[in-house]
């Protein structure tokens, strides 16, 4: 079921029961697994691999008790050349995935997200909605990245982390911040970070270990690092 | 492939390759994504949009190393109107899914459960079996919510939370009981939950917060609560 | 699209839109759910429940950031008799799965993995590469299993437990070590382990512990069990 306003390159091979939406652009050399659906104008570039039930492009659904980011710019999912998206994937609309990433099975990225060149993006991760990632950057299996973070180049988050963003939790939808990770900080295993702060330059955060404010450049940080809430 | 003996609503799209089994019955202006599987006996409502990839009213599988809770009642997954359940979602027979809910990509929901209305269940998040979830709640990405808990209205808890209903572990099947999140409780994400306990009204956990024994409404809890066995 | 080079046992189910790849060999009363994809030379035993959405037999692939195992031997995935795998898993090639193992909905296992007989994976449960695990082994959901574990006879390990391998975080690759968890020990949910530990037969690791060096036999550990790093 592959539209006929679908842009198909040279040398494309479609597993069994692909669908590809109308004003797709899917460039030469591409593989695409069985049963993956790509909708409506999402873009791939050359030599890409595609697993099997894969969605690319999705478009977001809410009920009344989600908050709506109504001023956001919409375009259509937009993936480089020589990605490889593994099964299973789910990845939104108006999301930029760069030359060379790597998506491990299962995982789903959200709206307005950039992942840049050769990062990995490890099985089950979950990345939520308008967050930067660097180049070169490590996302390990299971790790959930939370809206509106920004994550440099090199960053290594371990296995199993999680980030936050809503300080009041479920405030309304204002003044939601993720962490800062800078250039080539490294996250252990089960790490936790809180709302709103900075990981240093090659900071180290221990596995386990509970962030709940600023982070030096090239400091290590292991355990509970300090208290929760300004009382 | 739908079945002679499903009832259908009027003006339901269906995507490419879905599956409707015998007796399942489909409201007016429902919408399914490609290669979803409707099981027997389904009952979904009106104005329902289901995605991709998706499982409803699964049946029970186990081996010889699994607890059979053989006393259950039986009955169809039961889902009510305006009710959204994204990309590759499992959700097992005997469960009702009431009005407005929100299930989110990758999540799974087993047997005996009951969401209310307008609650929202987030990508990946898990809902073990005979757990029940009032309304307007917010179980965000990745949490897990054992079985026998109860979660009142207007709860909140944030990412990747983790819960547990059995003391001694695997120790037969017996007293497994969940925590008690009371109404209007909020959890921050990565906070971890001991079995048989209860959290007061309005009461806040802080992000990843160790909570081992009862806290009081309107209480906050930060960092590692107490101990966690009585020596 | 059974591949006309597969050998299909007796009373063997497909559901609509299976994919059999050439030399996979299925044993009697194996049943396959809806659009599950079994790849080229997988070996499926007899009476084996497989679910929907599956891919069984996956091949690797990686991006330039990722370390690759070269000396691995490269064999086809082996799964037992009476062998339940659920809705939306993904297994690779060169992993053995015993008679009576459970694998739960949307749970993955990576390559060279020996899963013993009648062990549980839970769903969303992940297990890496070059990891054993011993029989009547429960590891429940959502737990993540790291690359180079040894997991003894009837450990029991909580849901959204996380093990890691890399003391040094993307150092390279080499001296990569995961815990050793000896016979009948018991990990409560949410705990963290950290790389080259043991835990001792039949200790006790509480909820939410993160552990950072060996335990004894038969002790219990609960919270934050130590330092990190050695400093």
């Amino acid at each position: 079921m592959i539209s006929s306003q679908a842009q198909i390159g040279e040398n494309v091979t479609f597993g069994k029961g692909v669908i590809i939406e109308h004003d797709a652009i899917i460039g030469n050399n591409v593989k695409i697994g069985h049963y993956s659906i790509i909708e409506t104008g999402t873009i791939i570039g050359d030599n890409c691999l595609i697993g099997s039930h894969v969605k690319l492009g999705k478009s977001t659904a809410r009920n009344a008790n989600m908050i709506s980011n109504k001023d956001e710019e919409i375009f259509p999912l937009t993936i480089g050349n020589e990605v490889i998206i593994s099964d299973h994937c789910v990845l939104y609309h108006s999301t930029i995935i760069n030359n060379q990433v790597f998506i491990g099975d299962l995982a789903s990225i959200r709206e307005q997200v950039v992942v840049g060149k050769n990062s990995v993006i490890g099985r089950q991760a979950i990345i939520e909605n308008q967050t930067q990632i660097g180049k070169q950057v490590t996302i390990q299996t299971g790790s959930y990245i939370t809206a509106n973070m920004i994550i440099e180049d090199e960053v290594f988050i371990g296995p199993c982390c999680s980030t936050s963003n809503d300080k009041y939790m479920k405030s309304g939808g204002k003044n939601l911040k993720g962490p800062i990770i800078k250039k080539g900080a490294k996250l252990g295993n089960h790490a936790t970070l809180l709302p709103n702060i900075t990981i240093g330059e090659f900071a180290i955060i221990g596995a386990g270990a509970i962030v709940v404010k600023d982070v030096n450049a090239r400091e290590t940080i292991i355990g509970v690092a300090g208290k929760l809430l300004d009382k």
